[in-house]
């Protein structure tokens, strides 16, 4: 218990480090009265927003409130109900006032970001930088102080015992969850509307450039960029955040219900108040001890949680930086038009799921592995092993408070640019905010892949929590786990290599008919005749060589799946008071099978759907059907084959071809492939 | 028994009346010498298609054949081994066969519709259709006749017992759908790779006509109709027939070994006599009788099949024809470009999933209801509820034979076309040909849905049937699996909602700017200011009021599931020995959660990363990085900012735009909204 004394010492020594950074943001030159100007108005804008947001948030929050109450109250259990409420409205506060005050500094270090540009690149460096950091280390402090406070409370003050408590602190995150939602939801559609609507209504229809004072939409534009990523990833990481927090403990619980140590259950937050310390004064530290002699089994689940965070950092930079080749692909793409450029990057991007999911699986996996291997007395493995992976989870989390800094930066550089172009800034302030710019670009991609793992780690942990909750009498080992996140993974994956090969396979028609026009003249001409035969058969071949990686995929996939989950180590599963030993081969494809078959559906009906009705939109529109008013009031105008908007459907048609004759059709099979193949080699996935 | 002889019967009723189509089609006129010479072209290169893939495909089977073999070796089975292995064959081969005299009387069909074309429509329809025809029954009557003889060897001839042998002939579906896998996934990239290469070598840079005989590709676009959707789709509709037959004979073992009544298991193959009997003749059968007291039962499941088929050809005419909402919508997105056409389908394409899971969803559960009412001594209601459901796939699948006779129409009237402009036929021919050719499409988005239904419903056939095999102790009762569907579905539904609202937010900001510039022509002149507040504002509003929806869905669905669940009648829950009553509400959650968790995971990495790339394209353009050798040889040449690459990539990024700025991040909170929501109101769905 020694340890405990750093949880509220961690938490305010973050508050204060926030504090510190926005004084002396604040205390800055705010620049030249138009740069005050402009940025007056987004801040004007960005309150409003949050103000109207907030009021939306509360109307909703008290209809959560009377559901969550009646739950518990159709079980009798009003106070247990009016706990949880409270956690809900305090959660949904803490997240809020994350929100609000991250987003206060954030807005007010823009003009301060271009009057520093004025002057050189360090210092706009500096105050950026400082600037987004406010909101990373509130984050961070509000969600520790929030959970263990409340904590405190409710088992210390109230009385509850310690095993209970964790379980009335889930309203904390639902509250945070709430917020988070409508936060990133409105956030999010607000930048891209204010985005997509500025552009359109100004360089397409007025001729304007980007960000031209003239534009009424401009600030709108810049406003958004506070409320999507500010406020919006902000309020996300707070849930995730609060979510680890809270679903480690419940976890915990299992484990001090027969030791009787409560370490078990603080150690997630002593833990994260390392990590605060660690990241303010850039220790490394060992709160690991408390844990016990095995302590040194959770301290590796935690390096392959900060190792994770790390892998995705690589992983979205290979996929998104153009240092790489699927961003390459996708610019040679764009040289055969924008039918193409969408294809490919619809490939490249359902490929990248690959790689998330395995990576995610691995850790995952290796945590369970070493924290089985903790030997407490009386706790069995499966208990140790789920523990280890709700460490896993919060190391990946130790350096959020520097991803969120990260995060804050891209907004801040942004709306900086936008001060420096509207308030007629030098030249040489411009480029200074450009190179700002695109370094805030890369930060906000980097974060967004270390977002998605840690909202996916956090939700197995909470998924943990809820079957932990429900009924004691069933759990669902991590070989039932694994083989969904890799079925949902598969459909994927094959779909992005059934699209890609259509692309290859046309490259190389296209190079035969290019070499016939090329060395026989007369083909244009008219004169001679085409060797029809020799492109059917170039065709035929790259096709049949291109179906090989998705075929070998979805034969190989079960088969490889029921192998590994047969040959390794095997947990028992645990159903209710009895034990099964050794499912794991056949549990784990029978996993794979059903999401496989599920999200083989359901993107197999988008593809088939989607590929239809921009076929018929193009079809619409030759048909004469598309009219709209024209210049001359009362009449319309009917905008048939040849105008830009055909145009516009002739790209989307094509975009819809390989996804409703190649990707579509070839899911139907491959759901059908996954249970027969499986069902033949089933005597291999038994024991 | 009395009605087993009617399995033979018809599936040589079917056959013979296949051969008598298809001697129709080909006594019939072969046309011009010219409509002649490019059939053949035609022939020829769709024959060497097949030649060279049903070598591929021979090579792959010799693979898998050993490992089945082996699966079954390593536990001693020899026996099993060999016999799976046969029924692979005979499998494959009955998939092959049907695909290429499917083919060939498809691709004989089209020089003879090009001829009659030039006569009278009457005469086209007829020829096309007829042709189309062929391959439907065969593929009913191969699929019949290859279950059921090799149900009859195995267990008459070989002496296998009548419980046993059903598991022997999975071998059988799992040759169809290997070969099924090839077929559509080499043919699907075949015919669009043709497609779009002919296109963008003869259209685009060419500057030729579609179809012009100047094109070397054009013979192989044609080509690719044959054997992208007609024997790709045969291959499909063949296993899903297969895998239906196969998986509803091993759940009616499970009645069998109570009752000793071999009908039980025989059953789903009178059912599809008497559905290929019915197809022939237009009769409507009900040989329902054969199940005993109880039949009724399941004649309702079988009605709710048939509805399923029908609804599923209303989905989707309503979603991919021009005289409803989704298609104009799309066609209205393409005033403003090939971008928001894109954003719009995408979001248009991701809500079918919503109607396509709760329409499959309702037939499973309105089918497990009525086969759980039926009282067979001894039978479990959990038994008869899922034969109920094979009974219902069943159903579906009664038409099969006219919906493959309507999908083959479609690349015979397309082809048809292709001859009547190659070989100049009077342009009378060309407007009947054009005119049958809208059919044919319209025909083959209707079948595309069928497919994915009939797909679905056959792969929980086949779900269920491995379940049964691999252990006896574990069931997954259906409120388990539906909401896994629904899962999925939640995920594809709220993303489309997001990606929707920023469109609908963005008109709502356009609207405002268009009316200052137009209501004070001093903003655009310079001399007056826009008033930004105005727009910020409204744009607030719109990005508020759309976040409703999503987050209304996303905090509804789960507490909808489980009080769904909660309150309808459950199922026990079996667990090998151990039976637990009443998990409903609690267990469908729990589907619920894991399942939208790891769907939301994988799609939010998807439009995190794909925006990322596509951004970064674009900034890998601008910054001058895309070379490609120009025409002066040696020398290279960069596309940089403002040529058609850049263009392109431009469209890239504003698609990618609301995928990774709104879709993805709100994603993230999703799947953590639903964990803690789900934890919060446990307690409502424990009863």
């Amino acid at each position: 218990m020694e340890l405990v004394f750093m949880i509220p010492l961690a938490g305010l020594a973050a508050v204060f480090y926030a504090a510190y950074l926005a004084w002396d943001v604040l205390r800055r030159d705010p620049g030249t009265p138009e740069m005050q100007d402009v940025s007056s108005m987004i801040f004007e804008g960005a309150m409003a927003f949050l103000k109207r947001q907030y009021s939306t948030i509360a109307e909703g929050s008290g209809g959560n409130i009377t559901i969550g109450y009646s739950a518990n109250a159709v079980v009798d259990n009003w106070e247990e109900g009016l706990l949880t409420g409270i956690a809900f409205l305090v959660g949904a506060a803490a997240s809020a006032l994350a929100g609000y005050i991250g987003m206060y500094i954030s807005v007010r270090s823009n003009a301060r970001t271009a009057s520093a540009a004025t002057r050189s690149l360090k210092e706009a460096i500096t105050v950026s930088l400082r600037g987004g950091a406010v909101s990373g280390f509130l984050v961070v402090a509000l969600s520790l102080l929030g959970v263990s406070s409340i904590f405190f409370i409710y088992s210390q003050v109230l009385g509850n015992p310690d095993a209970i408590a964790p379980f009335l602190i889930v309203g904390f995150g639902f509250g945070a969850s709430f917020v988070a939602l409508f936060a990133q939801l409105g956030g999010g559609i607000y930048t891209k509307a204010a985005d997509v609507g500025a552009d359109l209504v100004g360089k397409v229809e007025a001729g304007i450039p980007e960000d031209d004072p003239r534009n009424a939409a401009v600030i709108a534009d810049l406003v958004g960029d506070n409320v999507g990523d500010c406020a919006g990833r902000g309020a996300d990481l707070f849930e995730s955040m609060s979510a680890e927090n809270i679903g480690a403990m419940i976890l915990g619980v299992a484990i001090f219900t027969v030791t009787d140590n409560v370490e078990w259950i603080i150690f997630p937050l002593v833990l994260r108040s390392f990590g605060i310390l660690a990241t303010i004064a850039g220790l490394t530290s060992v709160p690991f001890f408390v844990l016990g002699d095995e302590w040194y089994w959770f301290f590796f689940c935690g390096l392959i949680g900060i190792g994770t965070g790390i892998a995705f950092v690589y992983i979205t930079q290979y996929y998104t930086s153009g240092a790489w080749r699927p961003v390459r692909d996708i610019a040679n793409a764009s040289r055969t038009g924008p039918a193409t450029n969408i294809i490919i990057g619809t490939s490249v991007g359902m490929e990248t799921t690959a790689a998330t999911a395995i990576t995610i699986a691995f850790a995952l996996v290796a945590s369970f592995f070493l924290g089985s291997e903790a030997d407490i007395p009386g706790v069995g493995g499966f208990t140790t092993g789920v523990f280890g992976t709700a460490v896993a989870t919060m190391g990946m989390l130790m350096s959020a408070a520097y991803i969120l800094a990260m995060d804050t930066f891209g907004p801040i550089t942004d709306n900086a640019g936008g001060i420096t172009e509207f308030s007629g800034a030098p030249e040489s302030a411009r480029h200074i905010t450009d190179a700002l710019d695109s370094v805030g670009n890369t930060t906000k991609a980097l974060t967004k892949g270390f977002a998605v793992a840690s909202a996916g780690l956090a939700a197995f942990l909470l998924f943990s929590a809820y079957l932990d909750k429900v009924k004691e009498r069933v759990n669902v080992p991590l070989n039932e786990q694994l083989p969904i996140l890799i079925g949902v993974m598969l459909v994927f994956l094959f779909s992005s290599l059934a699209i890609r090969a259509v692309g290859n396979a046309a490259g190389a028609i296209i190079e035969e008919v290019r070499r016939q026009f090329r060395e026989d003249p007369g083909i244009l001409a008219g004169t001679s005749r085409p060797d029809y035969g020799r492109a059917v058969d170039i065709t035929a071949r790259a096709a049949l060589r291109e179906m090989i990686a998705p075929g070998l995929l979805a034969v190989g996939m079960p088969i490889a799946v029921g192998l590994l989950f047969r040959f390794t180590r095997s947990e028992e599963l645990i159903l209710g008071d009895r034990t099964i030993d050794d499912p794991s081969g056949w549990l784990a494809v029978a996993g794979l099978l059903m999401v496989g078959t599920i999200g083989g559906i359901i993107l197999a009906t988008f593809f088939n759907n989607v590929g239809g009705a921009w076929d018929n939109a193009k079809k619409y529109i030759e048909a004469g059907h598309l009219q709209v008013e024209s210049a001359n009031p009362g009449a319309v105008e009917t905008l048939g084959k040849g105008t830009d908007a055909h145009k516009a459907a002739v790209v989307g048609d094509t975009v819809g071809d390989p996804f409703k004759d190649t990707a579509g059709p070839s899911l139907h099979v491959l759901i059908k492939l996954l249970s027969t193949i499986t069902l033949v080699l089933a005597p291999l996935f038994i024991p």
